[in-house]
């Protein structure tokens, strides 16, 4: 075929291979989800698929739901864990990268809260939702422009901070470089990075945190 | 005073603030490590100090050692825990980096193994290598060049991956920035990534880890 | 007229001048290549065409063969000879530029087999072509993103390696800049790289190969 | 001669030429100061000056003073005015930048005070001196690394806010660059930036605010 | 809701939070600006915003006016006050974001003039309006390409000088980045420079230094 | 051990593993080479040796020779056999760079020519050795500035060229980054590039080609 | 007005201003056209003007042509001289920016001739017009990709070389830097050059050349 | 021999070769110059030669003389002609690059003028020397940092300005890119560009120029 689907993955690693929508046609991704539903157990997702493309491939395989401003495709949703993370955004034009991360850390079945807006430049709107980032067993913060939102967050909480930096701003922000080169930077130590735009990632990186510890208990 | 030593940071993170030792005197260091012995209780640490400065340090507060292949100065080190972090390098040449990373995950106790030049060129290498990877809490990924490693081991365990590029190379290796941009860039879904030749951040981002889900058991 | 095609270059390099589609009108088109159908005697290619501009330009010159996949004109193919050459492609999404590598060997007499979807991160599916990669008497790895497959095929055969970066992935991937950093940082000792997405490239560079050795037989 | 002083920039500016250290020898740094102390009536300033090159200096041209964390002589400085102007800075690092702005500050006439080592990893050391950063009439914020103070800063306060990109740092900080972007990218309103590590600049920034009100009034 | 407006900046910076358009809804940015004109009591902004958005949100919010060059949506406009600002723009390709700049400075109350079409390679131009840029009490200057101008101007002025660069220009001019760049190398003491194309930033920032001064007087 | 040598790359690979130098004290190479010359039975190789440690090293392992412009130290050179590869370079910095080429060509057994200063600022140079260059069965093209030597010997000959650039030149040159994106925007077909000053890397491809044919006849 | 055209422009340097064509409506274009028909006597050119707009523009100021590869308007050429230029180009691609170029040439009064498709992949073909390159008074060299044709003619010639690197090409080109760095580290001395597609800068660099020395004689 | 000197250049070009002196040893470059001496009739330099090397090699081919700040090397300087080159510089720091291009102009016969220290932030200074730089023959523009002053000569004279880039600049001027990038996108039609401190290849572009008029009189 025109895939060699990574059907051993969720042995491996827990979780089914993710489908990533770019550049496939409705047919592929129809058959690839196909595949990993009758080989694989648990959620299977698609990510970035624009809403056109969503409603074709909804009736190839029924039972799945889309997220408009996620753009994300899910099918097998697990059942919500103990595990607590908490999304929280910089801006309102990060809204759709932080939605994929929550969407995506809801389905791997950790108990997720978002909050979106909270800009440095208003420091107290940080502040005002600094215990609840405390109560959280993970962090995830997306923010464009300069990245700031990581640091302040990164100093406040003990528990693992996963930014991701995102594409928005103009001029200087060079689509999302300068963002990511910041948070690299960030002189709040031990917080990670992923790559720019990349929700998924930030919460698959949370779901191995939630998974490893799970685990060995 | 000529610095303001945030002495809250224990109380607030599980870990007092780490001294960046470039730019600084032998004398300031005495004396911001005196502050910290004083005003904390956990371990002390400085990063990046030459052998020679290092000495004349530990002369100032009794009680250190100072390994040199990581440049690290320590006191009071934390008792070994049962999360087991292994550090895994591609080559060589990436040792100061992986000893970085090794040495400060154990002063803040974490039970930590390392293994060396690994590079994915010879495959076998990592293949050797698989269960114990498999069998660890957490991995930390040291590679330079092209950070190829990242990739393979981020496909091949469950848990929580933090890359470290390395500035290791000459050429198109950018010193380091082309291992940061391929770790982002990576297949591996979920993998995250530190500064370049930031063992200290590597570390760090697994203690949050070890610390996050050590409060809520 | 508008173009001085290089007529020679079949008598100097042992194949027709292939033209290069992007800018140019389907009338230039057509007459360069009646031109290189009387003047020269080997296989005539049109790259990057579009599926709208191939249908007029066929009218034009009967004869010739279209593959929509690599966006590849033809004519007068080559007899296949006895050099084996394998194309190794990591993601789906490089399968365009895999499939130009794939149509120019396969026109220009190499004995062609390609592999789809093999991404490090899942390296088993790397395991289980290594025999026939080890077969062929020269690999062409199209991959983008962080490139890492260039170094781990690198590392398990003994032929000639010949990379092609693609421009697949988002953010930190510059658009195949990374990959074609990473790929020349690369730990595996000669493997070569050619421009991002020229799978036209890598075949040529092959060509080379198999009729240099071929000539002095 | 082999310079051109521009001895008509105190008339047309309000502030004689300052001088730029580096690539000068210690006799043409003497004959350009003799010449300045000799034309214009203000301040007389050297930049970038090493501790050697100094005292040689100041023996040509006797009255002046030279302060070696900032690298700056001074020759006439002015009165102090009313003009409150507050230097705050990122890291101990960055202290030579944070010398350089308050030590042109007060050569000029501001009335300068400065604090170091808030960063915002520890934000509560920001919010310590909110209110004397309130109380200014201009602030310059020196950073280097990610420059998130720049951010922070500028939502708190009404007044002029210059912020200094550091080249403290390694690896994604790219010797100032990063922070350069970010602090342009920076999500408060009206932050304005200089050159890295040009603390020098933004006390002339500076001084060209307190002076044209002076004027008009 | 969607966004948590600043609706505490009025009080903390004098002027409220100003609505970046982009990216929003017209129903987002009509929710938001009804939200500002009841909770705040000065200018409410929009920048940013499509003609074709502009009418529609004009409906919902009665009263405020659209100015197309600008493309700024403005509400109950401040009162002009006695500080003169000069808007001085290098092309006339640079229109677009000297209006931004002289339209928010007029809506917050600055009493602002403009000049359009003076590039540096026709001095005259510049020495033209040389009197009118020396009795400002802060000029705003709009280049492109290398962004010369902003060195000839600050050079000529004893007031702050505000450089935007602009993306006008192809090849090296880099989008902006190179007139962002040169602006900062410049060797006219004491410019500051803002984000690309932002028009809005350097508004701003000569608002912060007309408002500061008028609270202390 | 501090190192974990690839023996098997001579069974897998056909040669054994080349030891890089930087980084490794003399003690280290030492113990690496004994093991290689122990466990393997081709050439040994350590690349980048400077003069100082090829003496001490030598006597460890005796029997080894030390190339100084190519800082190659070599035991056990293989027998020279058939294929015939001509080494080119464009002016004489590039010298040190195309002996590492060379040098390392000839150990491993291939039948070696070089030629310098062939620049294409003048062609006649290049005109002179063409029918050299046309006879050899691979050509390595070594060139600093702006790389132009690989196009027009890439479009001269029908064998495989493989191109070094160089990180001689100042300004633009960029360290041989300019030259690397260059040869690969090359507008002869099939070249291929390995990485800045590697001419290590542009031997082993050579011997890569020179070996798959070899095992197949 | 929108705009302050620079009329004293021809009394300065001896031809109108040249009027930039992009971000203008066809109505500026006029007025501006109109004005300097008016108020100079030389030639009157508008470039990158797109067909449909040259037929508005034309109507307004009758007596105009315009030239579509070239995409210029222009009124009242100048009778053409003695001295002799000719422009060479590298690829079918690089036509238009040949063609701006040769127009502009021809339009401020020098013996123009062009000559296209001459690739240094192909030396024959820059050899078979070396005459015609060494008959000319000055020489602009059209080329993207890697620019080598700029070094190869720079050293055939000993008249002025005007390098002009184009945005042809794809991947490493990088939109055209990679040929404007390779052609400023070109091996060949003297050669100079403009912006990145900008054969109308090329033309007007050559008229300077033309001019001057017929001014003296 | 280990250079193959290009003596036909005289022939070809007008000029012997000049020596690139870095990266030779004394020894090399007399002999090279031995061999120019020779077989060439004009002036043989030798660029970027260090005040120790330069004694030595003089000793070798007596006749010669050296200028340590152009750091030049020179025999059988030309007679001065009549063509007029003048070289202007921004800042006294550009002077070492200002004094390559102007004692190499003399060298091969040029009659030439050098001004220092005109920055455009000191307008007056540019007007000042308005005449002067009309009445030259050509122009040659030495700056650093931002590089405004080529646009501003650029549009003051009817001549050829050739624009020399000069690393002098910290922070921004990212050694010399900025400059570079923004000479090329000067606003002043027809300006041409050489490498980054490259005194050397702007003096032999107006060589070029003088002497193509030269051979057609
Ligand atoms: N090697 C290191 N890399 C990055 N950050 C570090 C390192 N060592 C210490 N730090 C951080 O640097 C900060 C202290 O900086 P300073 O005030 O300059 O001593 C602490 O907050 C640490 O988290
Ligand atoms: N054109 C602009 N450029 C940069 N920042 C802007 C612009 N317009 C508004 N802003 C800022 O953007 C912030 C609002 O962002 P948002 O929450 O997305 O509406 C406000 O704090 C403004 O300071
Ligand atoms: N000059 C060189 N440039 C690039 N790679 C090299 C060089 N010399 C040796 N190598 C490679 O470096 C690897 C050994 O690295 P290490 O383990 O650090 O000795 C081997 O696999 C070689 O293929
Ligand atoms: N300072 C310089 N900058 C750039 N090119 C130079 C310089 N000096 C000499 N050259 C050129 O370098 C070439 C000689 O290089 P080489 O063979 O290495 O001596 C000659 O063709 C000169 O045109
Ligand atoms: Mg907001
Ligand atoms: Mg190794
Ligand atoms: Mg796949
Ligand atoms: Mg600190
Ligand atoms: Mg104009
Ligand atoms: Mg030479
Ligand atoms: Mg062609
Ligand atoms: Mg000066």
């Amino acid at each position: 075929g025109f895939a060699r689907v990574d059907v051993g993955r969720e042995a491996r690693q827990g979780l089914p291979e993710v489908v990533y929508g770019p550049g496939k046609t409705a047919e592929q991704v129809k058959a690839i989800v196909a595949g990993l539903l009758a080989h694989n157990t648990g959620p299977v997702m698609v990510t970035r698929v624009a809403p056109e493309a969503a409603g074709e491939i909804l009736t190839g395989s029924p039972g799945g739901t889309y997220d408009p401003e996620a753009r994300l495709l899910l099918w097998r949703p697990a059942a919500i864990g103990s595990f607590k993370v908490m999304v929280v955004a910089a801006g309102t034009s990060d809204r759709p990268v932080a939605a994929e991360a929550a969407t995506v850390c809801a389905a791997v079945g950790l108990d997720t809260t978002a909050v979106h807006d909270v800009g440095v430049a208003g420091i107290e709107r940080v502040l005002q939702v600094r215990e609840r980032l405390q109560a959280a067993d993970a962090v995830i913060v997306v923010a464009g422009m300069e990245g700031a939102l990581a640091s302040v967050v990164g100093g406040m909480v003990r528990s693992p901070v996963v930014a991701v930096p995102t594409s928005v701003g103009y001029g200087a922000s060079l689509e999302g470089v300068t963002a990511l080169l910041a948070m690299h930077a960030s002189c709040a130590a031990g917080v990670t990075v992923v790559n720019i735009d990349s929700g998924f990632g930030a919460a698959i990186a949370v779901h191995r945190i939630a998974q490893a510890w799970g685990g060995r208990r």
